[in-house]
């Protein structure tokens, strides 16, 4: 971790997130990868042999947090446009069985790493099937939680499904680092049965493993869950798997399993109540709130108000490109920001300041990290980035946050360090080999468009 | 117009909006700035002495339509953030008056221009009160209407302000060439009488002067024209202007004041109903949808589904930066299409191809102009854009137009070009003197920052 030396990073403007942003500002980072200090430039002193890195008319901030993401689709973006969710779904899964392989999702998974770090992101969490995530995340050196994820709607498979995953979890665990950790991911109502929600919220309690779900996602969601009915119920009916009523809501179904108990990070929540919601803040469950995805799946409007105002832990989430087509943390929260204030017609919610805690501080709070990221504080971790404020389209800057959210762009970012390691600077990334991961990615394309 | 010589565009890809994309494209354009050929490369050939231009991986296209904007308030980015309507309303006009004069709103609309050429839009319309913007339109090469505000809340005040704006269009008409054209614009309910709707609808119908009008924009316009009450009503009744009720709604006052039938474009509609939509319709006016604007000032989402499903000729505006805070017309295409299929919670609403057209073709029918430009046919003017979609977040493409609007950015166009006439290419816009209108426009949002 961090270079070995200590280094010096100066730009125009600093947001620590918590405390006001400043100018003419430093941000010390020690041999070992820490914050070691910060504040005005003038009183920042260079140590002996540091480096003195200069960004000028930018804003230096805690690297973003991204807390729901799937590294290894990329090469999904754009393919599954206008379909009804269950057409989605169905053709991503008939995509990934009949023409994708591991080295493929390997390539995606170093594609979207390339990505995330070229638009600020340090912190990653990722939801997989193939197991491939973690390699990608530590050749790429960044920060997250890579989640296994298990399928299985028949309760008969239930027990083979958990043994399944725990022998991934052991070839997994071994190669844990302090920068990526396993966790599990019983996928969504629609394709886990009780029998194995409930074991494997029983698995993440005992082996202390973070568990994520996809939860509260779709309107079909809500009507297998309440009903037994709707897009999904006939595709299990005819595998001979039930479609019992199975709670209230699907998040009282997870309450009833006592999936809630685990802790997880509760993937999407558009179709939560505020008895659901209830039951989140009451259980501190944290959630990925994914604006785009939901919006441009037709799955609709997460309550993000009233979940930040019940005190719950939520962090911003892209999902993958298969569905944003994006991966942009500044858009995504403009854009949580555009969505909440037209649907409750009200200018002021979420503001700048708000954005930026929930692109960091709270993203790292939902994950549980915000011990060691998320903020400009001596003695966390030197997660980084800088993003340029010298465009013309963000000019004038009355206020660096503002103009970072509403003008500013992922592609705008100039600089990503994870605990003080730099991983993007003047344009290039250092860890990944990007023509390689292109060409296998764009390979696997290809083969996808061949299919329709 | 035009370089006096004809011109091979070559790019990847061609979407010509009247029909489907294609590979390997070229635009012939002639040397008096007219469309000569599209079609594939290996059938275009140059004729002598034409220079040919390579775009390689990007999409060649009609030049951008932005049916509203405001080229003089590029000071004001980022400046009133967080505010109700009428204190936003209030600080913008504070501002105008205090601080600015008429070489700040030269200066800001320059750099608007300036914005507007690089993000590939070639035709704007916009609504200003300083009479500025057409020197810089036609400075900048663009094309448009430049709609001279009007304002006047006190019915005595009607016959003193179609007098005023009798002079500032004497002054201004002349100046008319076939690119940029004069309108007129009585402001919004709240600013305009009405005496003062009647006087300027009866201007546009005699002289055959374009118009447009703020209207149905925010609850608090409602309040006041439906109930002589709201935010608004206090302010007017203080300057002895009385606020009787006007209409069931804002657009049925405009049809009761013969507004209506001189076809303005009607800017925002987001407060509009379906007897609203049907006036709309009947009465062929054009909407200028602006969701960014809409949604950041809180006022709401308007029905564009709706509007286009009644057959309204609808285009899409930025507005200002001092809402939006962006120029950006694919991403405003992109979050017109996520507003509408979450508010619907419906996946297919707004494909990427409505989106292309509701940019190029729309836009043009929205002003009039489809008969010159929004698509690439022989004959018509050679508005043109080019969009890399070589750039990492844009791979892989599997649709060309999916990526432009849903990977793509305004920061990847490499090329505009008007009548012919390229204003940017290679990074460099060739008309306006960028540095200069950045001094100017830093001075004037310098003087803003010292009000508060």
């Amino acid at each position: 971790m961090g270079s070995g030396r200590s280094t010096v990073y100066r730009a125009n403007w600093v947001l620590p997130v918590v405390a006001p942003p400043f100018r003419d500002g430093a941000v010390l980072v020690d041999g070992s990868g820490l914050i070691a200090a910060v504040g005005h430039r003038a009183v920042i002193d260079p140590p002996e042999g540091a480096e003195v890195v200069e960004f000028g008319e930018a804003a230096l901030l805690p690297g973003l947090v991204n807390v729901h993401s799937h590294l290894e689709l990329a090469m999904f973006r754009g393919a599954l446009e206008e379909l009804s969710f269950r057409d989605w779904i169905l053709r991503l899964v008939g995509g990934k069985r009949s023409v994708l392989e591991d080295g493929d999702y390997a390539a995606a998974a170093r594609w979207t790493a390339l990505e995330a770090i070229r638009a600020g992101m340090t912190t990653l969490a990722t939801t997989e099937a193939s197991g491939i995530g973690m390699a990608a995340m530590q050749e790429a050196g960044l920060r997250g939680i890579v989640y296994n994820e298990v399928f299985g709607p028949d309760p008969e498979q239930a027990e083979a499904s958990v043994r399944g995953l725990q022998e991934r979890l052991d070839g997994l665990r071994p190669h844990e680092t302090e920068l990526v950790r396993v966790g599990i991911s019983p996928h969504a109502p629609y394709t886990v049965s009780d029998d194995l929600f409930r074991a494997a919220a029983l698995l993440s309690r005992e082996e202390e493993i973070p568990i994520a779900i996809h939860i509260a996602e779709s309107a079909i969601e809500r009507e297998l869950v309440t009903r037994g009915e709707g897009d999904f119920a006939p595709g299990l009916r005819a595998r001979g798997i039930a479609t019992p009523v199975r709670g209230r809501s699907p998040v009282e179904m997870l309450d009833r399993l006592g999936a809630l108990a685990a802790r997880p990070l509760l993937i999407h929540c558009v179709d939560v109540d505020d008895e659901d919601i209830r039951r989140i803040a009451d259980t501190d469950c944290a959630v990925a709130h994914c604006p785009v995805a939901n919006a441009k799946l037709g799955h609709g409007l997460a309550p993000l108000a009233a979940l930040l105002g019940a005190g719950v832990r939520v962090g911003l989430g892209t999902d993958s490109v298969a569905s944003n087509n994006r991966l942009d943390l500044l858009e995504e929260a403009r854009f949580a920001a555009l969505l909440q204030r037209a649907a409750h017609r009200t200018p002021t919610l979420l503001s700048a300041p708000e954005l930026l805690r929930l692109c960091t501080l709270d993203g790292a709070r939902a994950l549980g990290m915000e011990d060691r990221i998320g903020s400009l504080e001596p003695g966390k971790d030197a997660d980084l980035c800088a993003v340029s404020l010298a465009a013309p389209h963000v000019k004038p800057i009355h206020d660096p946050v503002t103009a970072l959210f509403h003008s500013a762009r992922g592609t705008d970012v100039t600089f990503t360090a994870v605990r003080g390691r730099a991983l993007y600077l003047n344009g290039m990334v250092s860890t990944i080999d990007a023509p390689a991961a292109e060409r296998r990615m764009e390979e696997a394309a290809a083969r996808l468009r061949e299919l329709t």
